[in-house]
């Protein structure tokens, strides 16, 4: 089984380094008949670039006046990597719709020729997989991260809008948002509002001091960590496959694939562990349309199916590794050293990993919900 | 792919249900020449049975003031579930060495036939999996459960015992213990102290206070959460496979796909997202036996590879679901009901789900250290 | 992925050694609601037994006059093994339906301890996999061949039994007979004829052919080969995985993975070498339920997918390697013996390699017909 | 399990419709460190591409007087495709040397538009997969086969390229031969032979008589079937996984994945039927470097495993099914049609099915070889 795979039936295979000629991705097994074009997976490349999140107005239309990249993205200087990051489909769709066959999308690296990775390539970067991976590998491509950069995940961007699309003839639908960032926490919940601010946050007063906080930390070369909830409706009951492939066992082992996320909880998750059973425990009742939980501490997820309640979970996303504060490291040849980090770095990652998640958990779902079809004869 | 195999190459699938003839597992894809037997087996089912963790006093010896049966797993009224769970070895074992064989590991049951379910066989258990079973397959064995008991871990022991076995050759070894339950938190560690009391906590006097507060609960009819931790040493740098088949994403899926886990951080975890870059990354320094980190947020792993450090994450574990307390439920025909379940419940399962997390870590580093034997050419 | 397993969605894993404590497997992803019991998986078991092939008259009955073990099976002189082969089902079933979790088979081997190998411990016998084994894994169970023994089959002629189960619910069926053994070649074919005769032929003159020469070939202490049909009907046009996955591709690893099995060759097969394409290719017509093909050379597959013709291919069978006749070999030293294999062996293994032959298509036909569940949004 | 993928640990997987924008192939699970380049690549590609195979002379140089394309490839009329097929590495290659990430190589089709399908997008073609996509994916891409076209090998044969720059750093050597074509048997083996002669057959005499007999037959409209060779050195004792991914179960099935491949045979294959165990047995001795076997009925491989000595296999190639005589079929409506097949297209595909099945060997053995580093503790 190769690492760079995921899914039994839905299998996405994802390849390309930051700075190599190009990142791209197969999906094999996603049915025939979704329809599927270059727009619909470019839409979400675009949620994902670099200073691509223009927040928007009531109308929305991007305001101008407050942009992502403002706090983080761009170097205020100026050389900011400027990726179109357009896609192109190489196989598995004819006539606007999918084939059976496998889906490639490719996007091809604009910026490959870096000026001069001096220090980088050698010293190895804390906070960064230059280490683990020179000690895997016995070398690495140290251009930009290489296959380790959060450019990586543009592949998995790509493969989750094929998965969104597919789920969308289900009715099924993913939702994630930022509702901590930079140490202030989200106190209301508004899903209009997560698209129209540059940290995507699900409450307007928070992402203002979030902003705040994210320039501050910029102007002292320093970075901030973050919360990313996730909620999926429309799964039916019945999804997951026990005991190994349980839908919360997926979803977690697809988060914890992101380089930057370092834990995740289910439902009521790390609370659970202060809890009495008659607290936990989601009583059941009869509804109009099936059986209802009446709370939903098991986040819809009970011995690893699916219950048909609301799916739902929140990861913890670690500070941006590269700050341009000095920091003691050592290099290849295991000498100490110092290094500072230049050049166009994120502060907070919490609004590029939105739709990292929801493109993990649709992948997931999209592979989870064709496997069940085999549960019955 | 089947949901109830897990590994690559080290490759474990667990059968059996709860009330069923037997629990077993297959492991195939263990390296011949591993010294095994079933005393090496039984010694770590004996610390995941029911009942059977007696506590041990500085010398070794079971204390018996102090039975791990009093707090959850008897039923003071008496009728305990007295299985031995001796484990008979079918296959892949030779002259009391792996023969590179699949090894196969069965234990019988032995109480096949419970009474009477009345209620359990048609109404669903809140926070059990009865009624996500139900919608997944149309029928269900709901006989203690089936599939979804957490007897099931018990085959996950058994394959975790070999997985050691393996591991011991490469200086791999594992610890778990409890760092938390029914609100009460560890304060010092002390690894000694672990399996000395009936939690599994690493705090003598915490564990106490534990104990206390579960008798308390189980008095009432109630049940209660906590948090299991694991700390694992000796692996080398370089192992787990990117990008999906990480280090962390390996172990937070295999965890997850424990029942009654609910969560998972590495190192710093959900306190990564309060953190700075600065106090985040963990600074390097050239060791006297290589490369060393002078703090360890990253928990041992950072681009889903070992560094070598010491891999450390926490695990959130809910109140056990099955409570005497009257609770809301519905039936198969959708009728709602009022159910109440006696019978041999634990109260907190922390102390069973030590062995089981254990177990699975060993499974996941069995897997990647063969996986990673591939890295070079 | 593991060797001992084989299909992705009905993933069948086998365990077990010729002489060790049982042999077994578990079927995982079987669909819920498959009527199953060990009736008909031990029916199954009992074709493939040894000695246990007792023709049958017109009425079903057995003849007595012709046994089968009296061409191979049982040494003359006596000693033959008696297995009742009973096997016990331990999981997966519950009130006579299959539950959707895995089913695991076991069938204890009685006559585990052995006189005395000696020789065979040591020296490596010609035709058998004792070299080969001995190479990979350092060392090897010599009892009986322990897991390269034909006795492994057995447990897939259980995993087979039931992927026939799941089979007959869709109307798919499966006829394997020997075509030719010992240079008889059928020469009429007669579906009723197959389980009648000792030699599984589908040529009741042929069949006695057939037997006299095994006799011979017994009397001189030797063995022979021949060529396995099988023909499966009712698979609707659409099963197979491309482009590696294909139907024909998964039925010749099926087939491949039997030891004795030298070869295979689908529709035309070989011949298809000599065939001009104007004669090769199969005309279709409109037919009365659908459209039809003229001719099979195409053997019911084009592209690796069914066509809804029947599928039809032809195996080679290698001749039994044990035989009393002197060979030369080398022993685990390196030094050159001569060896003598005396005991009880088969002179012909077609007539057991049929049902087994039988269970392996019946599990890749289970397979795929799941697998093609996710075809079509 | 997607089934566009192959292999467990070097798992290759490809993607691309005859007439879509690119075909391309992953390559995942590549040890780190093997040298690489796209003229590794370019080479083998340009040994599969249609009228590239142009014969050499004694030194090495294309004679020019008797081309491929004369014989199939080209249309004598004219209109031949020209490709260059030229391919571009877009990732896991860096400094010339694999890094252990996933290897992308695209190969862009140039004659994408092609004029008119016309008849072809309606009626199912005989001996072609048209129907059978059609019935398993409910639509399909009609342009030239689309993805059932034969030029989906191109990936594979640029990740047999990667496959046999692994191999060569263990020795391993694969060599493949057309031994039968259009009804010539090649009587003398030659290796020297092989790239000189346009059928690439191993025999020159024979070369001349299959070329005069495939000339007739395209002047007739009609095409021919064949046999391929091949013969594995350099490999180890021990490679294969028992007991379904054996050796020549894993090179069976890679090798009916091939469209044109029909039927397969290790070592005696077939004529084993025939044979008594005295004669089929492979007598070992004591060699100078190790064990050694005085024939090779076995084909090398013993219980799935390679014994060391040479590995050899033949593999039926049917006649091209695109001819221009009339032939029955139907269209996607049931209707009953005749149709002609004009354009470009082979005669006899054994020269093409060479490099692919070294391509397919090389995929399975540099896997195999892999997986066998977990055998031992």
């Amino acid at each position: 089984m190769s690492g760079s795979s995921i899914g039994s039936i839905f299998r996405v295979t994802t390849f390309g380094e930051s700075h190599g000629v190009a990142l791209g991705v197969t999906v094999d097994g996603c049915p025939a008949g979704v329809p599927l074009d270059e727009k619909i997976i470019q839409k979400e490349l675009n949620r994902r670039r670099p200073g691509a999140h223009a927040p928007t107005d009531a109308d929305g239309k991007a305001t101008g006046s407050f942009a992502y990249q403002d706090i983080g993205t761009l170097n205020p200087a100026g050389t900011a990597r400027k990726e179109s990051d357009a896609c192109e489909i190489l196989s598995g769709v004819f006539e606007g719709k999918t084939t059976g066959t496998p889906i490639a999308v490719v996007v091809r690296n604009e910026n490959q020729r870096s000026a001069d990775y001096g220090d980088i390539a050698r010293a190895f970067r804390p906070g960064h997989a230059d280490f683990s991976y020179q000690s895997k590998y016995g070398a690495r491509d140290y251009r930009g991260g290489g296959r380790s950069s959060g450019r990586e995940t543009l592949a998995r961007v790509a493969a989750g809008a094929i998965a969104k699309a597919l789920l969308a003839t289900r009715g099924v639908s993913i939702l994630a948002w930022t509702s901590e960032a930079a140490g202030v926490t989200c106190e209301t919940f508004d899903a209009d509002e997560i698209e129209k601010n540059d940290l995507r946050a699900c409450d307007a007063e928070a992402a203002k001091k979030m902003r705040e906080r994210v320039v501050e930390l910029k102007a002292r070369g320093d970075s901030a960590g973050g919360i990313v909830e996730c909620r999926i409706t429309g799964v039916p009951a019945g999804v997951g496959e026990p005991v190994f492939d349980k839908l919360d066992a997926e979803l977690a082992k697809a988060m914890l694939s992101v380089g930057a996320i370092k834990g995740i909880e289910f439902g009521a998750g790390f609370e659970s562990a202060r809890m009495k059973g008659s607290e936990w425990n989601d009583p059941m009742r009869a509804g109009e349309s099936g059986p209802q939980f009446l709370s939903n501490h098991a986040g819809g997820i009970l011995g690893g199916i699916s219950t048909g309640a609301e799916i739902s979970f929140r990861v913890a996303v670690k500070p941006v590794p590269s700050i341009s504060l000095p920091q003691k490291t050592i290099d290849a040849d295991g000498v100490e050293r110092e290094i500072e980090i230049h050049g166009r770095h994120d502060v907070c990652l919490c609004p590029r990993i939105v739709p990292v998640a929801e493109a993990m958990a649709a992948i997931v779902l999209a592979d989870l919900l064709l496997r069940n079809r085999a549960s019955r004869a």
